[in-house]
Parts: structure tokens; sequence; C-alpha cells
């Protein structure tokens, strides 16, 4: 179906070379017509990676492909393909993994351990791998160091935009850069499953320390995200140090501080992107949480006001509708009390301990809902805790992209 | 805004008179106008009353009124409204409902604990409770044992049809009857909050065995159902026993079997009459899980595959969609393995052991998405545990009906 570009869209922002990666995607026709759906992704030799991947007790394939791999720490190639997410597919999938891995690493001069696969489509048939494995020598020669743009559309599936950030860094005095790419329309969409992203950097850094920064990072980023609920079989975000910029060797502690900001500015925006490009959405949501009893309460509490149909079929509708936010609150079953709760919107307290605020005037806040970027504050009085979470609104849209039948 | 019927829709049945319980309504212009909107029920001195509530942390005013006049375990008149739910209302809220219970307690002439009220409609307004209690005296002189439906019609909200059930059972030889009638038409409908039921029946059963048995019984109907997830602050099942037919005195154990029975019946058909008025419903969903770890993981995967949304606008779709199955029993977080995982619809397996079955005939199970009602069987593979969930399809009906502005 034709989709619209989402109004929260936006621009490719400039991506500079970073050296130690080359980029290429080619059309193999695994599923779309007139597109590129498989992309090569090729790294200086010895470049550590770090990875998390879903929480779904079912995953892909390549989930499992991935995990593996990852105990090496090293990686040389990354091949992706969209349009089929090599899922529920049994045997059939690990044959599929290796067999890409194998022609891949044979390409590349390194062990099958160092090619890391991710699919994101359609669940439960068969990936036509051959059909991977017969484009990889193409592939292979097209590498550029250009190739950020093509790898970032490349991997789309129901996106209606492609996603990619950039940052500096200091390491020791010296600059580096991380630069990453993403998709991911739905936690899991159509049948077109799931969230990649793939983060590169010049710097030097061992899998260890890559791999601790990288879970703290996506903590703080795509896991305080939600478009609707569903986790993705696929959910796959991999790191890569090529080690090709020289920089004072780092050392256990202090030295990544920078390091770390910059890469968390790259995965929230890259969260961000995808979850301004959630199905259907026409508007972003933040939801601030304060004085829950911990953070992980007021984590649990975002993330209930973030997942509620009905919070967000309000949102649609640009109305301001605190009821239904204290109801979400409420059912996070986290401690709450409803008459020391506050709810906000846009920066102006609608309710307080427990009831309407007197005189309460609706006017800005009916302003700032009909904007692109809705904010809503909450807070529980009952503590320090704290949390922030980003969801989209839930609209026809969604209903229209997921409800339609898969062939 | 104009609704149709829901398709799932049934008739009301013939509701006899039950001894000892007399019922009125009337417009009181709470919100609606042109309809009923508050709702008397009376029963003979000296009945014996159970009840639930939801779980929702942030409960309103009329919940913590009915579980504080629950520790008498009497009851002598229960009074109701729609339009407003009397949430996050603060003192005006508790105060709402003191007075309420004391007007209709001096008309009934018992104590105010003896009366329990319950509303449902929009969060956040002041209930005025004084168009209540000034048509207490009409309700009064209405009452009627023939208000069976004009009570089913006077509680409903965006329902779009009256819910009610009866039952006959044996108790010693004699003949009881059980009749309730029943509200809802989202966990928490547009504004208009709530689940609300009420059961009464003409036998004597002290308060503690029917608290056991309703808790029994609300477990294994209403707690196994979802339209969306979203629980309401509001939600009440009472059960109220008269005493008015004479049978042998009940004893500890035993004689309550068949009485035990016909309430679960009687439960779980309004429990899915509430679910066949699902907001924007089409379809009705029967999820069945078995070879799950436990019952209660089996109960969590169930409601994982009913709560997502992927699911319900697939099944909108008439897409029997295994691909987005698979996904949520994933996301469950319950054990699971991909590859002892069989999914079934409409009584044909189509996946078994994690990969779609060989020569899988995709026509009945299209013939049979088409229908109204959608049964789901999945497979966990793992061991004994079996549990049952009910929900309904995700639809551009419930976009349009909760994302539209309320006033």
């Amino acid at each position: 179906m034709a989709t619209a570009v989402s109004p929260l869209a936006v621009p490719l922002p400039e991506l500079p070379p970073l050296a130690g990666v080359r980029l290429s995607a080619t059309a193999a026709g695994i599923r779309y017509q007139g597109r590129t759906d498989v992309v090569m992704m090729e790294v200086a030799p010895d470049s550590t990676v770090a990875g998390v991947f879903t929480s779904n007790q079912c995953p892909g394939a390549p989930i499992d492909w991935c995990r593996e791999s990852l105990k090496g720490g090293k990686v040389r190639v990354i091949v992706v393909n969209a349009g089929n997410a090599n899922v529920f597919t049994g045997r059939a999938g690990r044959v599929s993994c290796a067999e890409t891995a194998e022609a891949a690493a044979e390409l590349a001069g390194c062990p099958a351990t160092q090619v890391f696969v991710a699919s994101t489509g359609v669940i439960g048939e068969v990936l036509p791998h051959a059909k991977i494995v017969a484009v990889l020598p193409a592939l292979q020669s097209a590498l550029t160091a250009d190739g950020w743009e093509a790898a970032a559309r490349g991997i789309m599936t129901t996106d209606t935009f492609p996603k990619a950030s950039t940052r500096t860094a200091d390491i020791g005095g010296v600059t580096v850069r991380i630069t990453g790419i993403a998709k991911g329309s739905g936690m899991i969409a159509p049948d077109m499953a799931t969230m990649l992203c793939f983060v590169f950097t010049d710097a030097k850094i061992p899998a260890d320390a890559l791999q601790a920064m990288l879970k703290a990072g996506v903590d703080a980023s795509f896991n305080c995200t939600t478009v609707d609920s569903d986790t993705s079989t696929s959910d796959t975000v991999l790191l890569v140090a090529t080690g090709q910029t020289a920089h004072p060797a780092v050392s256990p502690d202090g030295m990544l501080a920078d390091f770390s900001r910059a890469l968390d500015e790259v995965l929230m925006d890259l969260a961000l992107q995808v979850t301004g490009d959630g199905e259907g959405a026409q508007k972003r949501v933040r939801i601030d949480v304060t004085g829950a009893t911990s953070d992980a309460s007021a984590k649990k509490i975002a993330m209930a006001v973030a997942n509620s149909p009905l919070v967000k079929t309000a949102i649609a509708g640009e109305d301001a509708n605190w009821g239904r936010i204290v109801m979400a609150v409420g059912k996070s079953g986290e401690p709450a009390d409803r008459d020391k709760l506050s709810i906000g919107v846009g920066g102006v307290w609608m309710a307080k301990e427990g009831a309407v605020i007197a005189g309460y005037d609706e006017t800005p806040v009916v302003a700032h809902m009909k904007g692109l970027e809705v904010e809503i504050a909450i807070d529980i009085g009952l503590g320090q805790g704290k949390a922030t979470a980003w969801t989209c609104d839930l609209t026809h849209g969604y209903i229209d992209i997921n409800g339609s039948y898969r062939s």
C-alpha cells in the first residue's frame, strides 16, 4: 500500500566516511520489487563488536547466529536483508544464516563467526538465502565509504524515511566519530518485523567496554520507546569499533566518558527517529514521570502510559485526556496514590493532588496538543524516582497498515 | 456519535422476577440526554453480598466506598449512575458517594453502609450527585420485580446492547435462580469508564461463601477477557443473595457445587457479552493455550496474545497471521521454545514444531477467519499448563470511538 512519509520525518544528516567502514546495497528481489533489499557492511580486520538483541522468547534464527558470533567479540562483515525476517523457519532458518555467513566469510577472507547477519520482514516464510548468496560478490565489489545512505535505505521495510545519526567524541584529545543507521516502524511491523540498528566508530575500544556502553545506551534510548507494545522477534543493535583512528589507548575508567555521551546521543537520536516513524504515527509523545518510589517504578509507569491504547488514541484526537492518563498510571500496578497524583501536558499542570486544578484553563493545552510533539508530565508525589518514555499516537493509519491481508 | 450495534450482540434473555429483588431506572441528565442514566436495585433485608473490584491502583471513589461497605457483608440498596465515573474527583468524589448512600439509606430505612454505589462515565469531572439524590424518591416508588431490562439499559455507556444472563441451580433439591446484568465496552471506554456487573440470587448463602465463589468465578471469566489491555478505574462485580427461597441450609462443602456451576455460567455469559461489545469489535476471539509449563504461564501467554495490537489488527483483516501469534507468545516472557511451538486457527494446525506445516492448505482457515468467532490454538509443547482468554479484534471503530475529542 502507498504510505505517506511520516510528518515526524527528519532529513538524513550528512554522513561523512568513517575510517574502516565500507557499505553497499543491491536489489535481490527477496520480497520487494524495484528497490534495494540486501545490504553489506564491511569493517576493518580486528574490529570489535557489541550487540544487544530482542527479549522475545521466540527470536529469529539470525538472533541466535549473532548471539553465538558475539562470543568472539570480532566482526568483519554484516549482511542484512529486508523483506523476510527468517523467523519461525525451523532448521531451514539456521541453514540460511550459516550458508549466508559462510559465503560472505569466504569473500572477505575471515572466519564465518566474524560475519553477522540480520533479517527483517515477513515471519514464517523460508528465507530464499540463495538470492542473497548470489548477490554477495556484487555487493563486495560495490563497497564504498560513501555507502551510508544506500545502506540506510536498503534495510527499510514499512519505514517511511531512512534513519541515521552521527556525532563526534573526544578520546584523550583525539576526535573520533560515531555513525549509526536504523530501521523500524513498529516494534514489529505488519509482517515486516523488527527494529534494526547498526552503529560504527573509528575508535579502538575493547569489546567488553563496547558492550557495557551499548547496553547502558540502549536501556536509556530504545528500551524507553514503544510503538505498539509488541516486541519484535528480530530486534538487533550492533556497535562496531574499527580502531582506525589513532588515539591514546583507552583505560578502564574515565577516558570513555565523552565517547559514551556521544554514543548515547546517537542511540537516542535513532530511537526517536524510529518512534517518529511508528506505523501510522502523526505525533510523537514524551512522557516524563517524576516522584515515583524508584526509577524502575517510574519507568514501568511511563511505559504503561506509553502503551495504553486509550491514551494513544486520545492523543491522536488531540484530546488532553488526563483521566486516561490516571487510568494508565493505576493499571501499571506500581505504587501510586490517586490523591497525590499530578498530571500536566505541554508544561501546564491540569490536575494536582487527585483532582482538576481550580480554574484550569484548557487553552494553552489545546494548542500544545495540536503540535507534532506532545509532552506529558506525571508526578506521582511519593518519592524521587523518575523516568522518561517515548511513543507515538495510535491512528487509523496503524489499523490500515496492520489490518490488511498480508499477501 | 452514532454507533452501530455490535455484530456480536445477543438478544436480551427472558428475565423472570427473582424473589427479593426490585429494580428501577430513570433519566437524571447526569451527562446523557433522552435516556435513563440512574438505576436503583433494592434487595430484601439481610441480603448478603460479595464483591470484586478493579486492580487499578487509582480507583474511583465508589470503589473505595464499596470496599468499605463490603466489610459488613450486607446490602439493601445499590445505586448506579452512567455518564460520570466519579474518578479522580478528590474530596468531592467521597462526598458524592456518602451523600448518595445516606439519602438512599434514609429512604430504605437501612444503615448507609448497606448502600452500594457504582458510577461509570467520564473521569475527572465532579459527579453532580444532587441530581442523583433528587431522583431517589421517584426511583424507589418505581421499583418493580420486572425492572431487569430497564436496569440493564440504564447502566449502559458506549455499550451497543444491554447485557443480562440468567440460570437456575439446585441447592438441596430446591431450585434457585441467578440473574446478572452487566455493562462494558472497553476495559475502560472512551471517557465512559468501566465494566460493571450485578448478579443476584434468591438463595440464602453466607457472605464469605458468596465471596469465595464470586472470586473464583470472576477469575475464570472476566479476568480472562480483554478489550484493549486498559484496566478501568471502576470495574465492579457484586453478587447479592436475597435468601428469599427456602432451601436446606447450605453447609460449608458440597451443597453449593451446582450453584457454583450456574454462577460461573452467568459470569462467563456476561463476560462474553462484554467482550462481544468491545469498542469497534467486529469479531470475538478465543485463545486456547495448552502445553505451557503451568496454568499461570498459559494464562500470561494467552493474555499476551489477546492484548497484542498486531494480532488483533490481523484478525480484523481476516488474516490468519501465525507469525504475529508467535511474536506475541515470545513477548509474554513465559517459557516457550520456538522449535516446539504449534499454532492453529479454527481447528486447523498451521505450524508445528517451529515451522509451517508442509503442504499447509489455507482454505479452511481463510473461511474460518471470515466468521464472527475466531478460535486460536497455541500448543507450547513444554508441559501440561493450559488457559483460555477471550478478546475482540482491533478495528477502525476503536479509533473512531476513542480518538475523537471528548466534548
